[in-house]
């Protein structure tokens, strides 16, 4: 079907700014295209309305997002007026949690035009994609504090790793090595510190590996991980974490490329009984939200995944996803100093310009 | 005093090699300085003796070490033979832990003649320290799996932060942050997805912080902290994290320098009721071991730091580790083509080689 239903949250900080240059694109390519976008425009899941109301979301979230086929979300989180914890656990993590967003999919790619903060490398050396289990592990609100108050005082926090849980994202890691030209699957681990979980986790990576006899793959302790990111991103292809790391590696990936402001990121549910959320890795930004000069790349590339998944790889949707990605690649390689592009491109460029350039050539 | 007893643990791998270069740089600057060091040699904390006494460490392994005033470690792990946590729980987290070696101290340092693997980083632009809690935290073998073999299976995996432990670490690099030219201090948090124990240590840390009114100090959580160590690393001075955060930032810092291959750590107990550790970062490295190519200097220069620590930073020890980081920085500094350097720094070079011409520059 061609129609789809959209819940716009643009939430907070640059949120709600770059959420309309991904509006303002996928206005033009569904126009080109024949799709029809319903969008419901959402102010909760955001600080402002945890403001006026004292929660971040209205009692019936789960019911009005259940009527929607996808989320487009911008970034929730405003430290000097909501606790990050209360603020994330109130929306975006719940998101993740109860619609089963198992999977939290985030390419690492660096762009033609795009200068790596990595010296010598050029487009092409870096293009792998980090697979984050998004529902369990490291994230978890068990545990307590006791003896509060005295020397005597502990924190208990508890990661909760399940068999299901943890068998679905390294199985879905698996198949999407095997249809890349390279084969290759690198799984995320720390086995030797963390002594319970991680050894665990090694045995069930062992166990789907030997499932997949024509992809690749090693494990790597997280530390050494880190490291190869910046020593050597060209020997990954698809790379695997729990919650923890996979959120670490995919701030620092993407790093690696450039920018933070070009990253998307797909929180999906790939079973499709919930709606799935498309959200930039960059969050709320508030050094600097305000001034208009946040990139918007990461948004609209985050609408893009969006179709994409909608159009289940084919159709119209797709068309419009390899369109927009194109537009984004032709902008960026127009270069520093001539293109369109935001400071943290070294641009002065503001999040508009960059929109509607990018908008013009589709 | 000028006499110490060191106790050489060489361990697994690499660490076999590079030790032997760590006690000729010591043999050399002790003799010009006077300084009396009395070695005891350890086979044991090794998978070659846990291959041969079904464990890593004979029993009266405490009563052996504390006859000693420090521990110079090469690497253990051997993952072909003894899983890795087998073998690091029966030996390295054991001393850190029955030593309270609550902290874990360890540079990122962009030398001259050194290419960064970041664009456009001179010697200089990377020099800060990372003060890693190194007893409790993260690193636990607390949990269980339950259901196993059935789809219901779970692992619970225990985090254990303490008042205690958590408040000296943050005292220990608040007090290092005071002493340094830029007094700033990075505490590395995920008080926004970790819900119960982060949100406690930052409280903690702002509690501490106001005792430090001098100190200019914020907390960024682990995912962008990571990608500003790549972004922007001349922007830290000394950064404070939990043992697990602390563990993939101090490997992480040091590829920005070129290679972990450089990178020392002392594993300290301030306050001396215990043998301290110096042991280089880089692990026992199987895929280099044996080939004589390893870089012996993070060991060489964690055997300085040990230097330091026994000399309370006075006297001929002192001066002894300001004659290696100099040998070393001269060392370096004849740049990739010209001087002796191994293969992780683009040079042909072995391991004794290098070794030997720091030794001969003291
Ligand atoms: C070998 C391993 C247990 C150890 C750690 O994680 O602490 C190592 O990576 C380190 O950084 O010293
Ligand atoms: C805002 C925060 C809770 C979130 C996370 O840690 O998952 C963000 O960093 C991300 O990567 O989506």
């Amino acid at each position: 079907s061609q129609r789809h239903t959209i819940a716009v949250i643009p939430g907070d900080g640059i949120g709600k700014e770059v959420m309309p240059e991904a509006l303002r694109v996928l206005d033009t390519v569904a126009r080109r295209h024949g799709i029809e976008l319903a969008y419901r425009e959402i102010e909760w899941a955001s600080c402002d309305y945890y403001a006026r109301h004292g929660k971040m979301m209205p009692d019936d979230w789960k019911d009005q997002l259940l009527q929607t086929d996808a989320i487009l979300f911008g970034a929730v989180g405003w430290p000097d007026s909501v606790p990050d914890h209360i603020s994330l656990w109130g929306s975006l993590l719940k998101f993740r949690r109860e619609f089963d967003q198992y999977v939290n999919l985030r390419p690492a790619r660096l762009f033609e035009g795009v200068p790596s903060p990595l010296a010598n490398r050029q487009a092409g050396d870096i293009d792998f994609w980090i697979v984050r289990e998004n529902t369990e592990g490291e994230y978890s609100s068990i545990g307590g504090v006791m003896f509060e108050g005295t020397d005597r005082e502990f924190v208990l926090q508890e990661s909760v790793f399940t068999r299901r849980g943890s068998e679905r994202v390294l199985r879905f890691a698996f198949d999407l090595a095997q249809r890349r030209a390279r084969r290759t699957l690198t799984v995320a681990t720390k086995s030797n510190g963390i002594a319970i979980s991680m050894p665990w986790w090694d045995k069930l990576a062992a166990e789907i590996g030997s499932e997949y006899p024509d992809v690749t793959w090693d494990k790597q302790h997280i530390d050494i991980l880190s490291a190869r990111f910046v020593l050597s991103p060209d020997r990954f292809d698809v790379v695997v974490a729990t919650n923890l790391f996979g959120d670490i590696l995919s701030d620092l990936g993407p790093a690696c490329t450039g920018t933070i402001g070009l990253a998307p990121s797909a929180n999906l549910d790939p079973e499709r009984r919930f709606p799935s959320l498309f959200e930039p890795v960059h969050g709320s930004a508030p050094d600097i939200a305000g001034k208009g000069i946040a990139n918007p790349i990461a948004m609209i590339w985050s609408a893009a995944m969006m179709l994409e998944f909608l159009g289940r790889g084919t159709g119209p949707e797709q068309a419009a996803h390899d369109e927009i990605i194109a537009a984004i690649e032709a902008t960026l390689r127009e270069g520093p100093g001539t293109g369109p592009r935001t400071r943290d491109l070294g641009g002065t460029s503001s999040t508009a310009e960059v929109g509607a350039a990018i908008a013009a050539r589709l």
